[in-house]
């Protein structure tokens, strides 16, 4: 039936933007996301719906969020912190919106300055506003646990939290879970076992996506046990846009760039156009001048080349 | 029995250095693999026994495995073109000695100079010198297949080629055989086909060793997968030195860091102390000013990082 094998999504517009200090115009979002949709992105996290003074490089998420709604066949994706957030969310229209619920409490409080308990009422009052709407409006809702593989502030975290969390959290209305490598701690050992474990208790087709960070040059390594693990959908970030604030120099999302070089090389289907997906790297660059951008594609697909 | 689950077989010193322009003095590689040596690393390729005009940066390979053969517990691999590369490596003490052999005709006439039959008579007259020493003097024998998984020159290799010469050099003498992915073709379902179809003909001892680079970024990606089919030896680079020619700015074998830092958080034991093995870094910063030294580990493991 389906035309891809695996979905690509692209998350740079939110991860991306959010970790770094410039703030990119909302007209070279738009063509950013356009760009990238041409391509045959299929779906893009373009924002997320916190308060501007939290994070201003995200204060157009809502303008943009629309923008994108209008370009035909994207699914549009947006984080929600909040039900205020999941309101605007579903006000600009988007098909996806994702909360996060960090793993550990401490990065949790740090990051949406809740607890635990407080993450899970926002959950329980999305639900109950998604179940208002008409379901052809209804946006899908996705819980990410994010640091599921450790957390700078706390370390290690417990896998049974991680289980015990994605659980509660398909219990409170969220439509699927993702585990999250919010700062590159993940493994390829640790990841299989902890989807295995999740899947064990919320089933394989709540668990679809995995959000990974390369941090650690581990990105594609991990991606790989992923998708021997039947794992259908990987977020990634175009350049690894992003970086982590903790390491000078280090690279932040897998760089989409890459996985799609990948994924073509294992002949799984993406939909996506490599060459197409390269140019939209200058959209970025432009856009974004000093900033890094990762990815060993880029450096070897040069016309030049032999091949 | 064992103590290390992994052997990671550091080439740096003849894959890296030969890829580079600039001449490591002797003393600075000495100290290199001193250094490295005393991190833990069990095996390193110290150099190549070829005419010191085709590479001069390997002129000195004589002197430098001398020394090495002198550090205790260190298997001192180097490689051989022809029978007088091997004799010459026997005469330095050598305990191991590889001869690559091109899967692709066209890249073995432009790395040895040397027709596929021609190679073969090497490897026989090699494994006739080999016969005549004393079991505790006679070094381990290695058949490199290169550009097993893509060649710049000839672009794909058929696979049966790759299983047929595999075949030969098993039965022309060699120990074992290893699948080199000499220009960072390989994608993580080749190498796992490739392994096994090379294993089904040749038997899995015989199959240990997998030498990647990370030209465009996949090399832990294929490591992962190598890991899974029970391969035991994985060759890499420090700071993943030497580049490809090909590429500007692109990747060369795979870091040896970043393969230590993928191992021990799988907890697979490789016997090397990852912090020591950081700072042999610095005698090599020291001795090539402006080689780019590659690695994802190095970034990240700072002592100001909070961990």
């Amino acid at each position: 039936m389906s035309a891809i094998d695996i979905l690509v999504s692209e998350v740079g517009p939110r991860d991306g933007l959010q970790n770094i200090k410039a703030i990119m115009s909302t007209e070279a979002k738009k063509a950013w996301i356009r760009a990238e949709a041409e391509a045959g992105v299929a779906e893009i996290e373009v924002g997320s719906f916190v308060p501007p003074k939290l994070l201003p490089q995200l204060a157009d998420t809502a303008e943009v969020a629309e923008y994108a709604c209008g370009i035909p066949g994207l699914t549009v994706a947006a984080l929600v912190p909040n039900l205020k957030g999941a309101e605007n969310a579903i006000k600009a229209g988007v098909h996806k919106i994702t909360l996060p619920l960090s793993v550990s409490e401490t990065h949790s409080l740090a990051n949406l300055n809740k607890t635990h308990a407080q993450v899970y009422e926002e959950v329980q009052k999305i639900t109950a506003l998604l179940n208002t709407l008409p379901p052809d409006q209804r946006p899908g809702f996705e819980g990410g646990l994010s640091t599921a593989f450790g957390c700078t502030f706390e370390g290690e975290v417990a896998e049974k939290n991680v289980v015990k969390m994605a659980v509660k959290l398909m219990e409170l209305g969220c439509d699927e879970v993702c585990l999250s490598d919010t700062a590159g701690y993940a493994n390829p050992a640790q990841l299989r076992r902890l989807i295995r474990l999740v899947r064990a208790e919320v089933g394989d087709d709540s668990l679809a996506a995995v959000h990974l960070h390369n941090t650690r040059g581990l990105g594609l390594a991990n991606t790989v046990v992923a998708l021997e693990e039947g794992i259908t959908t990987i977020d990634a970030s175009l350049g690894g846009l992003g970086g982590c604030p903790f390491a000078p120099g280090a690279s932040g999302n897998i760089v989409t760039e890459d996985l799609v070089f990948m994924l073509d090389a294992m002949g799984l289907k993406t939909g996506i156009d490599l060459d197409k997906l390269l140019k939209v790297r200058d959209i970025v660059i432009a856009a974004l001048p000093g900033e890094i951008m990762h990815g060993f594609t880029p450096a070897f697909f040069k016309p030049s080349h032999p091949q």
